[in-house]
């Protein structure tokens, strides 16, 4: 670890985003700071990265010793763009992405480009994901800097295990009526979702994306529970996909394909 | 299940892609089938979903019974619309997502689109991701349809544990040389990728990604591993996505954090 750390912050909103701001405040109470952020909201890319068009990044201002970049790319390209052109050959201490606004608890870790953004740089460094419950464009970041404060303290001093991110997610409360934090699981659930059928001034359809959480899980240490008790979730996160349980049921495909 | 199965076929290549086609082909031996597929390339979208653009989507042929739609969505956007607009009301009793040109083994799993609707699809039914270590427009696709075909038919016979979804990687060798198939785990392992610099006629820079895997998995039964023995790997896929095991480790957060 650099004597003074080496922090990259990104987000998914976007860099006009008032939430990546209060990532940055927080950000320098820690380090020297570097931010690569969305030139556009990139909400919901989950894992994505852009291979079929060049990626780009611009400088665009330095407030105290903070430079600031923006780019085309998706949230996880943000993170690779920091890592190889910004802060090339240089050690990246820790990555912190968002504060996003919205929630990224349960299943909605897979379609962040947020949480996207923490696993990418958890192959490397430590990492986490930051975000509160609220969509509104003027959250209020308080309790979310308070605790990502203690978290990221935490996490500089005693690390993570390795090739784990954190997905911290801070309920819509004022900061009084927090708690504290539990460790979580991901809630185990879907979104109930349609297609809102419209059709535009010229005769043509076209859908918009509408749900809403389901929540299936029983669990007492499941994330969307926790933070319904008024706790901040704090769920460990890993990039193996693998379904290990199932691989025994499965074992039988290999008698029987051939 | 619907008396003959109702498979919804979707691909991370686009609509016009050579490994679309063998797909449909292939889906259209066990059943009715619809397809939805992105209007462009859509790799490595991994989960992504489309919400600040709405979305479109087009039918543009019908051959043998079978309907063709594609759309301004990512993969993930496919199944959505499949389920949501296209076969609106009815049961899917099994969604395949390919063939893929190029693998989806290791980490790769996470940044496919491929995968994405696979992982998509698996909250409300059966599904399978199928690819070829063949990136080429033209790969071959005999020994994925060979091994597909045994994949599907041992899947509507006797299901998959529920939420899971099959990741099926071919190697590319001639049907003849392959062994059989193996149940895997994902190979641990990493991108080690660069940004190579280019700059326009205009002399504006621009960055395009390149990388190779890196394997640092002794398993035996890792994705990579069997693969490389000639083996198609089979490795059941789950979406979620917590470290169970990093939990104990970050307890005393719980207590350290208020």
């Amino acid at each position: 670890m650099n004597p003074k750390p080496l922090i990259l912050v990104v987000n998914d909103d976007g860099y006009e985003a008032k939430g990546l701001q209060a990532m940055v405040d927080l950000a320098k109470e820690f380090g020297e700071v570097v931010v690569v952020a969305p030139d556009t909201v990139r909400s919901a890319m989950g894992h994505a990265i852009t291979m079929n068009v060049p990626l780009h990044i611009h400088h665009y201002k330095t407030e105290d010793g903070v430079e600031y970049w923006r780019t085309n790319g998706t949230p996880v390209d943000c993170v690779k763009l920091g890592q190889k052109v910004v802060l090339r050959g240089k050690e990246v201490d820790l990555v912190l992405s968002g504060i996003n606004h919205g929630s990224n608890s349960s299943v909605s870790v897979i379609y962040s480009g947020t949480m996207g953004a923490a696993i990418e740089a958890s192959f490397d460094t430590k990492a986490i994901g930051l975000s509160v419950q609220d969509y509104s464009p003027n959250a209020d970041f308080t309790a979310a800097q308070h605790y990502g404060r203690k978290i990221i303290k935490a996490v500089l001093e005693n690390g993570i295990p390795e090739h784990v991110c954190l997905n911290v997610n801070v309920p819509k409360l004022p900061l009084a009526d927090i708690k504290g934090v539990r460790i979580t699981c991901q809630t185990d659930g879907y979104w109930y979702e349609d297609m809102e059928k419209r059709t535009d001034p010229y005769g043509r359809d076209y859908y918009w994306l509408t749900g809403y959480l389901v929540n299936t899980d029983t669990r007492e240490d499941a994330c969307e529970t926790v933070l319904k008790k008024g706790y901040v979730s704090i769920q460990p996160v890993h990039y193996d996909l693998t379904a290990y349980k199932a691989m025994k049921d499965l074992k039988y495909l290999e008698e029987d394909v051939e």
